[in-house]
């Protein structure tokens, strides 16, 4: 892997959630520095204190090991969390239903509930079997606005971070429209592991986006290939809602889903899902079911 | 109009952000009583703090008219914001696309910046002239739960209130899949006027909703002809995410939407449109061209 710049996470140690900048070497606990005027990392947006906290962080030993911690969702509570459907070449194609691919994205929505932080298990619920995998790059919003212009949309990107955006394949056909309850299951979907402060187009523009299971490529594309771009997506998102600082848009996943295999292969308890992108990282679950 | 129990409403006067109960003579403003435990109506139906609020409004005088104030939408930051789609007679044939009715409600998301509260105008957005009108009974959660049994249904309900779920109609088929961008413009819909205290299944099981714009009836059906009633969408809801207090589902709208006229006919700055429920009272809003 190439090496990641310093990166903000969340995550919950001795019993308290706590938020800090995470090195290679592991995480600089920034909750006793900060935690008082920040309730999270959704507040470290809305105060433009991403900086602030990489430098606090600066020739600071850390406090615990990567895998000392129960990482969470990066931004727990955010107002909107948007996702892209259908945004990869190949995907229009996949559904088999001789429609012309749209003019526009489709968009969903899921809920905070419906994600677990890296490292945690994806849950299997008992009334579906067809678990399956998505693997995404994901924005979070750090300038708020309406109607933001395609040129100036990056300027309005605070951060980047991962996305399994783990569905429930049979429900998200249960009704004339929307995918909406597929989308939604408690735990099935995972964000993270951290957030990388976005900086430069590069970070962006044309990067590798892969997910494994259980080791074994299933899905891996470069966003230069994306239908609608991340320009694009902030640009149309706000036409119709004012985005706010901490908003989150998981942005579309590649073909090679578990569902588009004869037959389907569906997650289930001991597999690993890994969604890995240049220059963010890697997301990792397990899977279990449902206690 | 039947006489209304009391009910609960959030509102602006003073400006500030206030709490209190509404009886037909005004409303008593119970900010000074409550204001520190309970930062708004969520907060009072987490605490399971209803009846508390009814009973210190008893026997006081209102502090201000139902017509000097701004009203909110009752639940600012609800958790979730669900709506059921095609949940009426002659909706699935509005369609006209040959598909049998599906076996499960449509489901989507809003987010609550989409909602303006009663008296409030919804927003024509520059970009389409299609705002159109759905009027919809709409639950609040009171007893979270998952997976809960429709026959325990009404007992995890607190409260009812109206949706006027505006709609910019050309927007809801940008893409191939999902509503969401349709049902998401800022300002777009309006819920309240207030939240109506939940007590006993004929508040709910065939009452009569009805829209009207400039006094025209466009809607009126009942809720005993609902396609998933009111037990059966907190059960399926719950079957895959966990329902907590202050989530609010909006239940569908019966046939007559601006969009089923031939040719359609949108709302436009001047028109007032009325929903009206019995025993729950009316919303009504006008309609102003976004600034």
């Amino acid at each position: 892997m190439t090496q990641l710049p310093l990166r903000l996470a969340a995550f919950h140690a001795d019993g308290a959630d706590r938020i800090g900048v995470v090195t290679d070497a592991g995480i600089v606990d920034l909750t006793a520095d900060f935690g008082t005027r920040f309730a999270g990392l959704k507040e470290v947006i809305e105060g433009a204190a991403i900086p602030e906290l990489l430098a606090a962080a600066e020739g600071r030993q850390p406090d615990c090991a990567q895998d000392q911690v129960r990482w969470l969702i990066p931004i727990a509570n955010p107002e909107k969390l948007i996702c892209i459907g259908v945004n990869f070449p190949d995907r229009n194609a996949e559904y088999k239903d001789g429609q012309e691919a749209p003019g526009r994205p489709s968009m969903f929505i899921r809920f905070p509930r419906s994600f677990v932080g890296h490292g945690e298990n994806l849950v299997r619920p008992p009334e579906s079997p067809q678990l399956d995998y998505e693997g995404e790059v994901t924005i979070v919003i750090g300038k708020g606005g309406r109607r933001i212009p395609r040129e100036e949309a990056y300027d309005h990107i605070a951060a980047i971070t991962l996305c399994n955006e783990g569905t429930i394949r049979d429900w998200v056909r249960h009704a004339k429209f929307n995918v909406t309850q597929g989308k939604n299951w408690d735990r099935s979907g995972a964000i993270g592991p951290w957030l990388v402060p976005f900086t430069k187009p590069e970070q962006l523009d044309d990067i590798r986006l892969e997910t494994r299971v259980n080791g074994e490529v299933r899905q891996s594309d470069r966003t230069g290939r994306m239908m609608y771009d991340f320009r694009y997506i902030v640009n149309y998102v706000s036409t119709f809602c004012t985005l706010v600082p901490g908003d989150v848009i998981v942005c579309g996943t590649p073909t090679g889903a578990g569902a588009r295999f004869d037959p389907p292969i569906w997650l289930k308890p001991g597999d690993v899902v890994e969604v890995e992108a240049e220059g963010i990282g890697i997301l990792r679950n397990g899977i279990e079911d449902e206690a």
